[in-house]
């Protein structure tokens, strides 16, 4: 199970090595997206996403003499920059299994790391992460059905309470499950009023449908801007968890996406990732309602983007 | 003359219509410019950019029944856009003076606001502002050799105290030394030991050149990247505030002008213009010597800025 004095225990344990990253109001966005918007930016993160929390968490709290037998993860490419980042600093090797279509700047970004990268076909990711584990004795590090793993993530539901107590409602983009487990458990704790909205891609709703059948379910496999919320079936762990703390899930189009990506970038000033863009597209969809002097917080996970991808924003109205 | 006072009720008069913008820890950044960055993002201030405190703070010191009469200012784009959205405001016509090379996003910027644009050489900017003034009884809000502008231009000094009372040094761009006038005498006046460095073009060092000489010298006109800092000679107001706070003047080429921007976007996530990245550009160039403790706070003072020029930014390595 996860708890706060988990997510307590992470961030002491964590602290020394991450930026507690700022909590910014971006008044310029308050009228276009008709509430009192605020970021919480793990695009300033160190390795530019939240992931880091989790990976040095979990590998932090592993046996050394485990850990020294190297990791092994698959990931999108956030994770895995993390658990990179983390091997470095524990001196570990560490091997990276990321999909075919992960962008390029999150490739060289783990490669700079020190990692060893495995790139492979998007829904093969796991198998191989699986079959490295037990052909050369990795430890994996899974990107989110790992308590240690949500508690590490929930150390930004500590930090939104801690910067801003006043919050009405935290936003937070779901792939697997690992970051809205974390924070959700974080938040609710220590302040029940505060609303937990979960943002999944619309054609990757996986939260959404399993809620609606009243189990886990595994959808198809999507290529979507979205390139860091592409799971397809919640996390074992993570599903109980996030299904009894979050309000409300919503389905956002890749368009959407896009939109928030250049709304967030030309009149916030912030540069975020497609994926991390996903509560913004929420309201610009008019898929998450939201009220006038609601305080949102918006938790933008990642900024693992590139110029080319910035130069795509011109067609997007 | 211009003293604390003048600022505190700048920020009284201009509080309800402008954003106190946050002050951001950008730690991705501290091991790249060598010592701890801050920065103080105009660039999210309402209109992008800082120019709407000093324009507030003039039109909304003035006598009601004069301002009526309409008013006019030369401008790069900024404070244009700054006077165009007080006007609005107050009710009150304002037409605006600026260059032909200004970037389209400025110009729009200000049409959007309603005001009307006349367009002209570089050089004619201020020489038709006050033809329009004499020939239409506009009142002509000069974009910095005021002392109400600098006021406004001020209250920003004051908050990077009340944000961050640790601070060791701020960086800001110089164009006729509004901005860096209020700033200073703001900091300088609550805390004597914070060092205050003025950054402008390297083309156009009209105030290194100034203090060399001894006096306010005029330099010839230039085209460079830096679009909202070509002014030619120091403010005859602004001069000796700036030459007795400032403790240093430094020169930045435009090549390390685009350089700035680009590490700022794509390691520090935040969008500036050109212009308000010379202060990052200044430590990349090595003209401006810090220690690796130091905590810098650089006034990036606006965000008018298009993807077109983002793109330019593939270019720069």
């Amino acid at each position: 199970m996860l708890n706060i004095e988990d997510i307590l225990k992470a961030k002491e344990r964590i602290a020394p090595y991450i930026y507690e990253t700022p909590l910014i109001p971006l008044e310029n966005l308050n009228e276009l997206l008709a509430c009192k918007v605020f970021i919480k930016p793990e695009c300033m993160q160190k390795t530019n996403s939240f992931k880091i929390r989790g990976a040095l968490n979990k590998m932090l709290s592993m046996d050394k003499e485990e850990v020294k037998r190297g990791v092994v993860a698959a990931s999108s490419g956030n994770h895995g920059k993390g658990v990179a980042f983390a091997a470095k600093l524990l001196g570990v090797g560490a091997t990276i299994v990321i999909p075919d279509s992960a962008p390029e700047v999150k490739v060289k970004g783990i490669e700079n790391l020190g990692a060893k990268v495995v790139q492979c076909p998007l829904s093969e990711r796991h198998k191989i992460a699986n079959e490295l584990s037990e052909s050369k004795g990795y430890i994996n590090i899974h990107p989110y059905d790992d308590y240690d793993i949500m508690a590490g993530q929930g150390t930004i539901g500590l930090e939104i309470l801690e910067q801003f107590p006043d919050v009405d409602t935290v936003v937070v983009p779901i792939g697997g499950g690992g970051l809205i487990g974390g924070i959700s458990t974080a938040v609710k704790s220590q302040n029940p009023k505060v609303k937990i909205v979960g943002a999944e891609p619309y054609k990757l709703r996986r939260y959404g449908e399993s809620v609606k059948a009243g189990k886990r379910v595994k959808l198809e496999e999507q290529k979507l801007e979205a390139d860091a919320l592409l799971t397809q079936i919640p996390g074992e762990k993570n599903y109980p968890i996030v299904t009894s703390l979050v309000s409300e899930f919503v389905g956002v189009k890749d368009e959407f996406l896009l939109k928030a990506m250049k709304l967030l970038l030309m009149e916030g000033k912030i540069l975020a990732e497609p994926s991390s863009c996903i509560g913004i597209g929420a309201i610009l969809q008019g898929e998450l309602k939201v009220d006038k002097d609601e305080k949102v917080c918006f938790v933008v996970s990642g900024g693992n983007t590139s110029l080319e991808k910035i130069g795509e924003l011109e067609e997007i109205i």
